[in-house]
């Protein structure tokens, strides 16, 4: 079907880019690491899509991160290269990372245990080459990864960079524990605290002879408002940034301004007797991700902060005014409401397509990918 | 990728579906109506595949539901006809549903306004064909429609079916309030309570004059423990019963033996520090459907009840103990782990292809259609 040139004649729900508030979210994040010597590494996992990679790299398509194998898969097979694949080692598909690795110019694994170690040395790549790995610490985040401060972390980078067939390629940090946070006070205290865990443990590395060794941390909240210290690690690798969303306002990454995507939703239905509207947002156009919290329900309802998006079904979304009688004359029957949502990660994964607008025209469209 | 024989063998995470036991919820469903000369109309939206719509038709293609307008044109271009889009006549949408009025035999819209009615109005078919339009009934479920005993709703019948171009093909009703039921008895009490209204409203139609108008209502668990008086509906049009879910087993629908799909995951981290396990199902995997209220939290966990599915973020999800101490060599990095999902229509829209197995052989796979 022929894709239209104005973005008020898509057909809802569509998720929609803001192209120039996107390049601009990501020359920001490019410039302020350039400036300060470190490398970004951008993530892939919000967007999925070639344009979104290519734009993020600066057209550079190198250095990036991935968390799926299959965006691996995706991002080599277009002409993508030095791919972080920042996941605990998974020993189902270590034959699918040997391919890459032997494949691609860099390819780089994550590992946080002994038994992982065990897995890639009794994997050994073919023609010389050697698993580039990457250790992943816990800094306090407490998803993956060896706590930082445990002696067994140090002693897995020991073990690592006296394999053959292994090398201990850097140091992996995600500070997904600025996600509680509010302001950029509470923000950079929590990057301080990452960068200071992960600098400490390099010491630790020197200090037992181990050098050579890159560091990163990354989330977008840090990478939003890093911390002096951040100019000693190597990397950075932040991803939610590119779009931005409610959530990362709530946190004081950005502000709504810099949000690049929304959803846009038709007016459905309108029951005076439930005081509501029915809009053609359901979580499949949404997710489910912010669990209705906000003030305004499971999103922001952009020019309408009169209403609240209250609950969601497969297709269905229902709207109510935050307080008082709906005006249903404001809203009639096939009129168009702009939603931003609390998660863009959550919510870009639900589209098949996004559609790429500049100033209300759509310039293009991106595909992402799907699956593992 | 060449998909393995075994489900063991299978990537993770993966949707796995059963096939007997989904071919058995579609015979039970389709048996329990036939017997009472109520026609099955099954809803494509939990599964949304071609390989699944003709186990749910038996076969015929012929006599479905749909919640989206890319559904409906997959199933038409699929051979599937008589076709109902069950879902208020979307304004953005029309020049489209017009194109498949036009090429089905039977394709048919839902209206619940004098706005649609008009739209419907404006744009008449060519070639004699009149749109056949469905009314839409709330019957106390209170997401879309207009209200059983609103004079309105009479009024709309009386209005389409004095339409020249429009035809009043049926009144149909979503027993959406079966979900907050708990047991047969309260499922039945909803089921009687939608079906009197419906039936009702069906003499005051014939009161009206209006004759030949069919009849349906639906929702898996009224559809799962219907009452006598469904008997006299023309139709019914549950969907999730194919695959059934943790939802349905809490609601009383289905006993867990019955549920059909499972998402398989594998686990990839150990962190005694927390006394958690790390698995690769993240939401993007299983959606945050059910929100962690379970005892078991985001889903039930195959065969250890004393696991929980505490949260996940994008690609992980974090398990511990019900209660006690987490004994890890139970769960070696890299071993299965099978989730019964909380709500199957949620999980299943996160997955590209399901796999479908019997008897631990994977036997097909599925690709469902996505987007609107």
């Amino acid at each position: 079907m022929a894709v239209p040139q104005r973005v008020q004649d898509l057909l809802t729900p569509a998720l929609v880019l803001d192209l120039p508030q996107l390049r601009s979210n990501a020359r920001l994040m490019a410039d302020r690491f350039s400036q300060q010597g470190v490398q970004l590494r951008p993530h892939m996992k919000t967007h999925k899509t070639v344009e979104g990679g290519e734009i993020m790299t600066a057209g550079t398509r190198r250095c990036i991160v991935v968390s799926t194998l299959a965006e691996a898969f995706f991002y080599a097979e277009n002409g993508f290269d030095d791919i972080l694949y920042a996941y605990p080692l998974p020993f189902d598909k270590l034959d699918r990372c040997a391919e890459l690795a032997q494949r691609l110019e860099l390819f780089q694994v994550l590992v946080d245990s002994e038994a992982a170690l065990a897995e890639l040395k009794k994997h050994p790549l073919q023609g010389g080459r050697v698993w580039h790995t990457w250790l992943k610490l816990n800094c306090e985040n407490g998803r993956a990864g060896i706590p930082h401060s445990d002696p067994a972390a140090l002693q897995l980078a020991k073990a690592i960079s006296q394999s053959e067939s292994v090398e201990l390629t850097g140091v992996y940090a995600h500070c997904g524990n600025s996600y509680h946070c509010s302001g950029g006070e509470e923000i950079k205290a929590v990057a301080q605290a990452t960068t200071t865990a992960t600098l400490q443990f390099m010491e630790k590395l020197k200090a037992a002879g181990i050098h050579g060794v890159k560091s990163s941390i990354g989330s977008t909240p840090s990478c939003s408002h890093p911390v002096p210290d951040m100019a000693l690690l190597s990397e950075v690798h932040p991803g939610n940034y590119v779009f931005y969303d409610i959530q990362q306002t709530l946190i004081g990454s950005c502000k709504i301004e810099e949000v690049a995507v929304r959803v846009l939703t038709r007016v459905i239905g309108h029951y005076p007797a439930t005081n509501q509207l029915l809009v053609d947002c359901g979580w499949t156009a949404l997710s489910l991700d912010g669990m209705g919290r906000l003030p305004t329900g499971y999103a922001v309802i952009e020019g309408h902060p009169e209403l609240k998006l209250l609950s969601m079904t497969q297709e269905h979304g229902k709207v109510e005014p935050v307080s008082g009688k709906l005006d249903y004359e404001k809203f009639p029957l096939g009129s168009l409401l702009s939603l931003i949502p609390y998660h863009a990660c959550a919510t870009a994964a639900m589209h098949p397509v996004y559609f790429v607008q500049s100033e209300g025209r759509i310039v293009d469209t991106w595909t992402p990918t799907r699956g593992w």
